[in-house]
């Protein structure tokens, strides 16, 4: 199943995405607020089988919004592909690298990718998010894909100067309109093991980054148990689980994203994503 | 004026603390939510004037949650004063270092300061806070104090073994329950202008933190003008403005605070944050 988080005529709603249609489940489900109380209340079976009652809405008539536009938490795992961290020039560490973004740096699926006003540095990060399904905290790896509630493909715009002002990477990584999720979740029974998937990041066209999932360093059963260590993981939180090599900013010359440049997000059994890149207004 | 959030027989609240007693304004302004939303809708004048009518509490007999318990979100500046800078071997930096917390690592006065299970290398930092009054993007320094809700004492605790993980601070800073945040915001009419306002943190009684405001390497009006260029702010979210030297990793030996320990964060003008230490149960 995929689920989805739009706008129609006006209205916010979250829904079923079937062949061409979106079923909205939030137009009968109003109790559920919005997909991240779906998910908190164990109601995708729900929606699943509301969605068959449920309006639809062609696809090419909604406002793709963030799959989850208000996510307590947003986990990014860094330089978590080999050829990524050797081209960042990074150490090996033993435990994953943690930055955050803000859900307000969060866009859906063919909403503009904001370069910002300040910097032309602005490069792409395709990458696979985990949506977390449950509240919870000490998790075990053997228990943990038993927290998520699906996938999703996730773009982890950053504005290379900025993330390099200091040590410290959150101002590159939550400008306003960067950070494009979407098009929808698949739910993990749909999507089957993780491991074998393509992630391909595509500039008009040229394909920029190409891996397989089962490349991460820190794969997500250890993801989500080091993050549950110090955190607490409630429903809708996101784990942004790191993106291969192939950025614009180790190329030579740099590849900037620019306005009007189309970036692909392309996930095997999760989705694409894209977006057109567009100046700050 | 001081505002605050708090339980009481099992009720969330918040309102004005006056002599010995907390006004309950959310039992007289119930369309406002919350602290946040009552900063949201331009109300605390109105919550002024409420308090007045207001049911009383006495302070002891109330549960201090966080000021904001749930701000959208909370940027914390690092190395921001010369002497932290120094001790901890971090160059010079020509912009402010941000990191971030999550809303679910604070706690309120008097509640406890969780050392975790997986660590003893836990850490104090006293701090003020910003609490933001509006919403905002590019805001000028000029600007920036007309944004300002409040301040109030804050206590960045730090796992430092997980802050040093990897090259990111993200896990050291988030552990649940290692961010006191209180007892209450003081508006900036009543502060009057930051900077002659010494800041103590005290473990046991010892002083180990002693600074004044004025010492920030990066002023209140840079940080929002920085945050701001890249986040939009929202009202209620957290500006923790960084920490002075005495941090208890630079000390010989270190000095690890431990169950039993009382952490005071006390700000001239401000207030006194007081927490003791516990182990995570």
């Amino acid at each position: 199943m995929k689920l989805a988080t739009f706008r129609h005529q006006g209205r916010t709603s979250w829904g079923v995405v079937g062949d061409g249609v979106i079923h909205d489940v939030g137009a009968v489900l109003p109790q559920l607020l919005d997909l991240k109380s779906a998910i908190a209340a164990g109601a995708l079976d729900a929606a699943r089988d509301a969605a068959a009652g449920a309006p639809t809405i062609a696809l090419d008539a909604i406002e793709w919004l963030p799959v989850i536009p208000n996510p307590e938490k947003i986990l990014c795992i860094g330089l978590n592909y080999e050829e990524h961290r050797k081209e960042t020039g990074r150490s090996v560490v033993g435990n994953p690298t943690i930055f955050t973004r803000f859900a307000n740096s969060q866009v859906g699926h063919l909403a503009p990718l904001v370069r910002p006003k300040v910097s032309t540095d602005f490069d792409y990060e395709g990458e696979l998010a985990v949506i977390i399904g449950t509240s919870c905290r000490h998790v075990s790896k053997d228990d943990a894909f038993a927290q998520v509630a699906g996938y999703a493909c996730y773009n982890d715009g950053s504005v290379r100067d900025w993330q390099r002002h200091t040590h410290q990477f959150t101002p590159g990584k939550n400008f306003v309109g960067t950070g494009p999720f979407g098009p929808w979740m698949v739910t993990p029974d749909e999507l089957g093991p993780i491991g074998p998937q393509r992630l391909q990041t595509r500039v008009n066209g040229q394909v920029v980054q190409d891996a397989k999932l089962e490349e991460m360093l820190f794969d997500i059963p250890t993801q989500i148990a080091y993050c549950s260590t110090f955190t607490r993981l409630e429903p809708g939180d996101v784990i942004a689980t790191g993106t291969p090599g192939g950025v614009g900013a180790k190329r030579t010359p740099p590849l900037w994203i620019k306005p009007g440049d189309v970036v692909d997000v392309e996930i095997e059994g999760v989705g694409l994503l894209t977006n057109t890149v567009a100046d700050e207004t």
